[in-house]
């Protein structure tokens, strides 16, 4: 590995790019890179240009805002640099990455900026992009993450999303499908738009729809309190928990949260992950969850597991599969689900739920495959069912006293991207059997599991450990290229959303392009972007 | 160029692999590759495995039944090698072609399985895949594309996908978008037959969804005739018309048909199109209509702008953009539109207009600029106008007679892939200019059509030329990798559908594999097939 390991905790007195500002029902974050602090060596940071390690604050912040600043009703983005917003992903840094980097790193920054949009959308908080400055390429990107877009008007401040023309990749980070599919700008202009490296300003941009409104520079600080005024209608009076730091032991091959660990099996490329349920009483009402703050079990494992997704993402790229299991009381987790699912109305449980399924996303839209193996003591019971119900495949261990059990929390809680349940996705073509899934409440042993289809494979005693040891060593041995492209069509059936187009189609075709010689050849746009060479193509078109 | 001009156009009568064997209501179409026939040199068509000329003679079959013979009503597809339907597309042709004539290559057959699927949905003719022997990869993959799948059950004949476990990609021909989006597979079960070399046989193919039935060799005729006789519900006595040649002049630069041209400028790397309006009367009913045939100017015309497209892609990659402009009386394009909405309950006219339809598709699916450009004299009037609204811009003349016009038929007779109109997908963010456009069903001058929103630009005489130079200089400048992958998403905004899918998720996927060092590198696994030495994998993932 060239980089070190990256730590994907942070917290806001750690923040070496963004300053978190509280004002009440009003927090700012201010984008202030420093450019030397960057995650590799090779390239700095200009003009508020961003590595992962910008993003990974970003992310933080968006996150603890929710949890720890409930009051908060309205999001400033806005930058500390004059005359610049954001210049988006770093070209150099982009340039001397490998291809697994640039994957990961253009996965992750999307899931925060969905981030924001899920913040906007499910808990109501306004994210208002204050453009002091030009926002380009990935700068543009997160301003149209949000909900209003406000530029100054100086003569000289744009918004421009550069990749086609200057660097000949894609503005991959949502930019392309949030253009016509949420700020729907007419596909005419924002094909202009995006083959203009200078980009537009003030009136044009917003007659095409690209910002909101423009304010003189004099103005501009006035205009946006004005706005986020405006945005002030609803008021809350919640006091928020501490998001504390994850703990965890490790060693070369293995992590132990408390209720997450994993062990990598590195000759043979796949990770044992195994998630485990809490003991002992569990709080039943909303104060009881809000006094129990971060150590819910809930907020806890799946902040775990979040961590531990990421770590496998982005540094273990050699393991390919990922085999989940669980251990412990299927009731205690049930009981959980029904706490959460009886005080949804609390925001506390409200964001644990919506972290829950941002995590259960994550892991769906991790490239790398993932098996359930279902074993005595095991309990893929409600919230853990999704971690069964997200896996690839399944086997579960006949003759035995492993169960499955399902929860109101399976029925609607955790949507995947395309914003269906897991169980819809499974059972497209017999919708009658979600019926008889979720109506019983029940839980199911192998022979149930295996009647309803809720597992692919229930191999007897004898056969247990041959089936799981070749299902493994068979994963691993394909080619992994072509499994992320089977996963990413199989693992989606049915209805298409913004999100999935933003990770299915804009992201594979960035992915196609990032690998291209025209973009990462000796002689391709990422390349030589900054030298005084000039890229040179292959014009070959279909 | 390495290989010699590959030709579109082809007859019955010159099928080299396929039997279309007519009975009435009922059409047989027989696969039966001859090895030595391919398109190149380097390989040989073994075991009913194809390349782009057998599918080309498929995708003429196909048209063919729908305009020569309207009395089909139901069409089998089988094989006349024994105990081989078909073994997909041939490895090694993929193995010796260049990137851009295997994603070309994907693109047409998936066009191709497309067209079976528009047949059987707008005008009922029921395609039923009779697999008397196994069907692997492409093959599986033109099974799934019909409405029913029947397999012999002899012991040894099995559906497979064995891309993924032997090839190192995906079947990207629809396979796995299909899989579980049309035959809704159970994603985990998808999951182990794409990734079984050997794939499933007769019970559990058919229990896992694979296929419809299975009959045994000895009953295996009679059962598929039993099977068509209950898709023969309806009837129809219409009688067909003749899909004659289209000729054409060419030059090396250039290409005359009659109602189409186009002119190569090869040095700035783009082609003038342009399409022809007819002179004189046109017919208004469904007799006259059916007595022109296909020397009526719809039916030309799309057919000669079809295949100048799929030439264009295939034999002239170094063409990044096409200019189209059209030329004639916009009048008569408009009473044609008035003929062919009057009568569409005509059978003849209903595949005309869908004809019409898939050719604008071909358009908004091929991966090169387009520019409309309006001028004096052209008739962007109705169905023409759809090649305005597919163009990635257009640029009309000020203060010129120049118009557009709509008909009846831009409100819905042409959806895109997407499901939408080219005129929905444009409003999106306005639908009320929807009506504004439609309702008073005049013509448009520049004013009035920059006002709306119908063209992009609109320069006056003084900037006119100076502008479309440079526009044009200009796109032909930019990355054509980062313009593809641009255009992919820009074209399609709004929902998506199956066929999106295919074009653009699964597409892009197998194409960001087809150039991976794990699929084509030395030691990848598409390039070692059927050699003694084995592909080595990176196995990185993300």
């Amino acid at each position: 590995m060239l980089n070190p390991e990256i730590l994907f905790q942070t917290t806001p007195e750690n923040y070496k790019h963004w300053k978190l500002q509280l004002s009440g029902p009003v927090a700012t974050l201010s984008m202030d890179v420093q450019e030397d602090e960057t995650l590799a060596e090779g390239y700095k940071l200009k003009l508020n240009s961003y590595d992962l390690g910008v993003d990974i604050e970003l992310a933080d912040a968006i996150q603890r805002i929710r949890f720890e600043h409930p009051e908060v009703r309205a999001v400033v983005i806005t930058s500390l640099k004059p005359r610049i917003f954001c210049a988006g992903a770093n070209i150099y840094m982009l340039g001397s990455s490998s291809h697994t980097f640039k994957v990961n790193f253009c996965k992750f920054t999307n899931e925060t900026r969905c981030a924001i949009e899920d913040d906007s959308l499910h808990s109501g908080r306004r994210y208002i992009a204050a453009l002091n400055g030009t926002a380009s390429g990935g700068g543009y990107e997160l301003a149209i993450a949000c909900d209003e877009i406000y530029l100054v008007d100086d003569g000289n401040s744009a918004v421009s999303l550069p990749e086609v023309p200057l660097l000949g990749v894609l503005p991959g980070t949502g930019g392309l499908t949030r253009l016509v599919d949420k700020r729907k700008v007419r596909r005419d202009r924002a094909d202009v738009f995006s083959t203009l490296a200078e980009g537009l300003k003030g009136k044009r941009a917003k007659e095409w729809g690209l910002i909101d409104d423009f304010f003189p520079r004099s103005k501009f600080d006035e205009s946006i309190d004005a706005v986020v005024k405006k945005n002030l209608e609803s008021s809350s009076s919640e006091t928020g928990i501490k998001l504390t730091p994850l703990e965890f032991q490790s060693t070369d091959n293995s992590r132990d949260y408390k209720y997450v660990n994993f062990k990598l099996n590195r000759e043979q490329r796949y990770a044992d992950l195994t998630v485990y349920a809490p003991e002992g009483p569990q709080p039943t009402n909303g104060n009881e969850i809000h006094e129990l703050g971060a150590a819910f079990w809930p907020l806890q494992a799946y902040r775990e597991l979040d961590d531990a997704l990421l770590h496998l993402r982005v540094n273990e790229p050699l393991i390919g599969l990922v085999c989940v299991r669980t251990k412990g009381d299927a009731e205690t987790v049930l009981k959980i689900d029904e706490a959460l699912a009886a005080n949804h109305d609390h925001w506390l449980v409200r964001e644990i739920v919506l972290l829950m399924a941002r995590v259960l996303r994550r892991l769906d839209l991790t490239a790398k495959s993932f098996f359930a193996i279902v074993e005595p003591g095991s309990c893929f019971a409600g919230n853990l069912l999704e971690l069964l119900l997200a896996s690839d495949r399944s086997y579960m261990l006949k003759d035995s006293d492993a169960t499955l059990a399902v929860s109101e929390l399976n029925a609607g809680a955790f949507p995947m991207s395309n914003g269906l349940t897991r169980l819809q996705s499974r059972f497209l073509a017999e919708p009658e059997k979600l019926d008889e899934v979720l109506g019983e409440k029940k839980s199911f042993d192998t022979d149930d599991a295996d009647d309803l289809g809720l597992v692919t494979f229930a191999p007897d005693d004898l056969d247990w450990d041959d089936e799981i040891r070749l299902a493994i060593e068979e994963r691993t041995s394909l080619s992994p290229d072509a499994l992320t492209g089977m996963e990413a069509s199989l693992r989606f059936a049915g209805p298409e959303t913004m999100d999935t187009k933003i990770y299915g189609r804009l992201t594979a075709w960035q992915n196609w392009i990032f690998q291209r010689p025209n973009a990462v050849g000796e002689k391709g746009a990422l390349t030589n972007y900054g030298k005084p060479t000039q890229a040179e193509f292959d014009y070959k078109r279909t």
